[in-house]
């Protein structure tokens, strides 16, 4: 087989004018009208009939003729013989003649004869004079009349026929998003049925012999991970208005592979592969649209999403995005589903989009267009700060701390700090954190963020965090261990911490110390030297050495994993409960929530850090409330 | 029964406080993770692995030990034996020792004893030097050695353990919104189910005796409409977050409101009724309540919406709406929209805020806080202007013209044209119309809107669009007939109409023009003087009248139905073709669709006159395109 040669990149214009060009547009739905919110109108309504279908009265009160109530006012009311009444729902039984009234009720239907109503508060019922009484009619006999206290002209208070919406008047054009409102209109209008755009489908096919559906069992020794593009992709596409299709994860087997795709492509307007990048993999994508389809482009200058296909298969659109997830997924919300959007009949909101000023510089200088994911902060003085998110293409999860997207033209090779940018946000509803903090794991913050409304915390570690700080975009750093230098923060809160070898139940190796560890066959787990329980551990360290006249390197080179460091809080009590290890560096709480035994080594402070000009910002305020109590 | 009296009406902040007492925060769903999306999370969800859960291969390429590597590069490679090969999803079953390397691919597990890793571009495999092949093993016999072509570090281009998230790591918060980021993190920690908070249920209760469900037959002459409000306020329901759920519509009968409303008290977390203000129907709901829960208020300060209840009915919670879907969907959005967005978790994107001025002086000044629907259109600078929107409380349709509601306070007598304004939008995504028309109903004219995106044009006639451009509201007028008066505005396009009279079929009474109306006894249906059929219709009139020296009104006064004007186009045609006159003022192209027979009177002209600060605005560009076509 000859594979279809592309030898440039094609340029960002060119990738979206190919899937553009794919157009996915479907058919049109015939929805009940409970079930058409959201959904896009396709073809004009108009009114069948008239709204309200007959002259209505628009107050509980009294129909009768406008003439007979010429010059009455309060002083000298028209007096009236009541000869009926008429409720919502009903049809009118008489007739209103000269001199009479009808009482009438909301929404009732204006008796034949009257052309007006007053309320029934500018009204007085009043029983009939005797007088009347013998002249009257058999029918009016005993009755009442009524007084009426104002004078009204023709139409007053009545709402007639069509004067809501008429018969023949253009509802609604093509192309309308229904919300409540256009429910409410199509309602009125007796509509049971809407005729909206089908939701284009798309599936979505996740490739790699690696990839477990999250909720399965994970063999981490074969490399297995969860499948992460899948469901994001999936809630991508409804996000975008479209309706996602699952296919069964399809492995790296070439034929498996090859009916996955052909069945989603049988079966949906779109067909999403993503997954695997293995040679095999790619192979048979490309055999497969060659075959049965036409591939417009492969490959795009753009960081990341370089490896994106671009085709048809069979009837359906195709469109190759790469396997990892962060790329994946800014180059599904960049090229594809701007074009879910259009065939969904839904154009971007405007919200979607918020300018703000970087905090901080990020050279670049790749000459391709970089897609570069963002968070977002309020500044000391209400604006947005947008800073850069980025733990290396692999990382899975770093769009979770991202909130939108800056994209950085080819010929930028940098942003300077408080340069203007535009983010388009994930989505229109994407609020920035009400609070930005980093710095140390600790189960006590935790418990305290739990109380926060929508704060955002890494834990990149004490160090790290007191650089981020210096760096002016977090509000506030969480520090733990010993001070190394001076900060220019404001510290306003704390606590202290009992930190020391989180050890096996029962501390079955009657381990007393570190220097058990220095002198002893044990295998122990450390952290990595961005945490502030390093710190401290390396302080006693120094102190043993101290006292043997020993150098600390020394010491730490005859412990087993010193240097060795787990990133997370957590991970050194775990590697002990899973008898991978004899002592780990942890919290006594951590001991005691994972029911291991616990060596304690000391205490150390856990400090609350708050950049200065941040120190009114509602949220540092709120955390500072929370600290308190 | 006594009833709880509530002697003056409670203020806006009283109900928004007895709302908010009900507390309608429901329990906790666990949902698969697939249908997590625009959820919220209940409880802080910590990572339960590491992520990737072993050292993961990040490039494709060869994995080693660093050192190997040291003093390597383009020059001077080194060169390293291939012991074996590990692929992703695979159990590494060599391990790498000195001068060694294992093929990798991407995502693969690094097998043991390697420390890093090289991408393949930076290497070259060769066949093994025959001096090494007579020293091999038995199983490197007949193998291929790699060229390193540069030295890497202990840890390149690996992503180890935990990297991307770490065991015991806090992933989210409570209070999380669900969209496709946190999704991908939640795949990443292979989370299967996801705890978040139960979506309020909201019970729709519609009550009034002539309410129909739309798509069932109507009965005009018993004053039957459809029920506008079960769909509407459900709709908003779901808006804001909460499943709604429609009981059958009650009519007027107690027993039957009785059952329906503690049904819906039973199953539900709160419910609304609207619909009848029948006295009997407020009697029964007053029992009810007060038989089986507690009234907090009834009656507040706001037009509309005055007659609210807010109580207890059962264990749930309980709003009675006014029965107009105007006011009834105002009061929803106001203070109920709110409380299910909080019990729900949603809180209200700022976006759905937008700041606008008056674009005309509106009077108000009855002391109680005014809901004002209110339209929006972009001014000749960009500016946003806002105008009320108000066909008289018994419309049920105005909201559909409206993208938002001011709030004016009950002291504020007017608001001046130009007054800043802010506007809460029915939906962060309402986007204001593309252009604006006002004027003539006119079925050319609904075939060029079709073309256009999100026009908005109100069929409010010649006359009175005349009068609204004006006051510089609208972008564009569109007028038929004789101009009556100069006006201030650009003509930019237009065509002629053929109108006349609109007769049954065949034309079996003969009718050959404006002389039969007046000599012969016809029953003939007119439109209104707001319409420019009526206009040119009066001149055929005053010319006839001319011709036989006798004046128009004497001529006007012998025709019947020629006062009784309806305000649609379509509406004279159809009540023709419904057999109740003889004649109707319109179009040849609405009789040629309603297959009637046609007299022609002359052509007139439609003219499309825009507001002149508005000629470079997109919407009206795209319409002068349009009109060239």
């Amino acid at each position: 087989m000859e594979r279809k040669e592309f030898r440039d990149l094609a340029s960002p214009a060119e990738a979206r004018e190919a899937i553009r060009s794919l157009s996915l547009e479907g058919g049109i739905d015939r929805v009940p009208l409970e079930e058409s919110r959201g959904r896009v109108l396709v073809a004009r309504l108009d009114a069948e009939l008239d709204v309200p279908g007959f002259d209505r009265a628009s107050l509980d009160g009294y129909a009768l003729r406008a003439r007979d109530t010429f010059g009455a006012d309060e002083a000298d009311p028209a007096r009236l013989e009541i000869v009926g009444e008429v409720h919502a729902g009903e049809e009118p039984a008489v007739e209103v003649g000269e001199g009479e009234a009808v009482e009438i009720s909301t929404g009732a239907v204006m008796p034949p004869g009257a052309d007006a109503m007053v309320p029934v508060e500018r009204t007085d019922r009043v029983e009939r004079r005797s007088t009347e009484r013998a002249s009257g009619s058999a029918a009016s006999q005993e009755g009442e009349d009524v007084l009426i206290r104002t004078s009204v002209a023709p139409g007053d208070n009545v709402m007639f026929a069509g004067a809501d919406v008429a018969a023949g008047e253009r509802a609604l054009g093509p192309g309308t998003r229904i919300t409540p409102r256009e429910i409410g209109l199509l309602s009125a209008l007796g509509v049971e049925e809407v005729p909206v755009r089908s939701r284009p489908t798309v599936g979505i096919v996740s490739t790699g012999d690696e990839l477990v559906r999250p909720g399965e069992d994970l063999d981490s020794g074969r490399g297995e991970i969860y499948d992460v593009n899948s469901y994001t992709i999936a809630a991508g596409v409804e996000d975008a208005g479209g309706e996602a299709v699952l296919y069964p994860h399809a492995g790296d087997d070439q034929d498996e592979m090859e009916r996955t795709l052909r069945e989603a492509a049988a079966e949906c307007d779109l067909v999403c592969s993503s997954g695997s990048t293995s040679a095999s993999a790619v192979d048979v994508i490309y055999r497969v649209i060659e075959e049965r389809g036409e591939l417009l482009l492969h490959g795009v200058s753009v960081k990341p999403g370089k490896p994106m296909l671009v085709g048809r298969l069979e009837d359906s659109a195709y469109v190759g995005l790469p396997g990892y997830p962060v790329s994946a997924m800014m180059v599904f919300r960049t090229f594809v589903a701007p074009a879910i959007r259009e065939a969904a009949g839904l154009p971007e909101p405007k919200s979607a989009t918020v300018s703000g000023t970087m905090a901080r510089e990020e050279r670049y200088g790749e000459g391709r267009l970089r897609l570069m994911p963002v968070g977002l902060v309020e500044g000391g003085a209400g604006e947005t700060l947008v800073y850069p998110v980025d733990k290396g293409s692999g990382a899975t999860t770093s769009l979770a701390e991202a909130d939108g997207v800056v994209e950085v033209a080819p010929e930028t090779d940098y942003l300077e700090a408080g340069e203007d940018v535009t983010v388009r946000l994930f989505s229109a509803d994407v609020r920035p954190p009400t609070l930005f903090g980093v710095g140390e794991d600790d189960p006590r913050l935790n418990r305290v963020l739990d109380d926060l409304e929508n704060p955002r915390y890494l834990s990149v570690g004490s160090r790290p965090a007191l650089r981020r700080l210096r760096e002016g975009v977090p509000d506030v750093a969480v520090v733990a261990g010993p001070l190394e230098r001076e900060v220019d923060a404001e510290e306003f809160g704390g606590w202290e911490r009992e930190w020391g070898l989180v050890v096996r139940p029962g501390n079955p190796d009657g381990i007393e110390g570190v220097a058990d560890l220095v002198d002893r066959d044990l295998r122990f787990i450390n952290r990595t030297t961005d945490s502030g329980l390093r710190t401290s551990l390396e302080r006693a360290l120094e102190d043993l050495a101290d006292g043997r006249d020993a150098s600390r390197r020394d010491l730490a080179e005859s412990i087993e994993g010193y240097d060795l460091g787990l990133r997370a809080h957590e991970s050194p009590a775990r590697t002990v409960a899973a008898g991978d290890a004899h002592a780990g560096l942890g919290l006594r709480e951590t001991a005691d929530r994972l029911d291991l035994a616990f060596v304690p080594l000391g205490d150390q402070p856990v400090r609350i850090l708050a950049n200065p000009d941040r120190l009114e910002k509602a949220g540092v305020r709120e955390l500072a409330t929370r600290l308190e109590e």
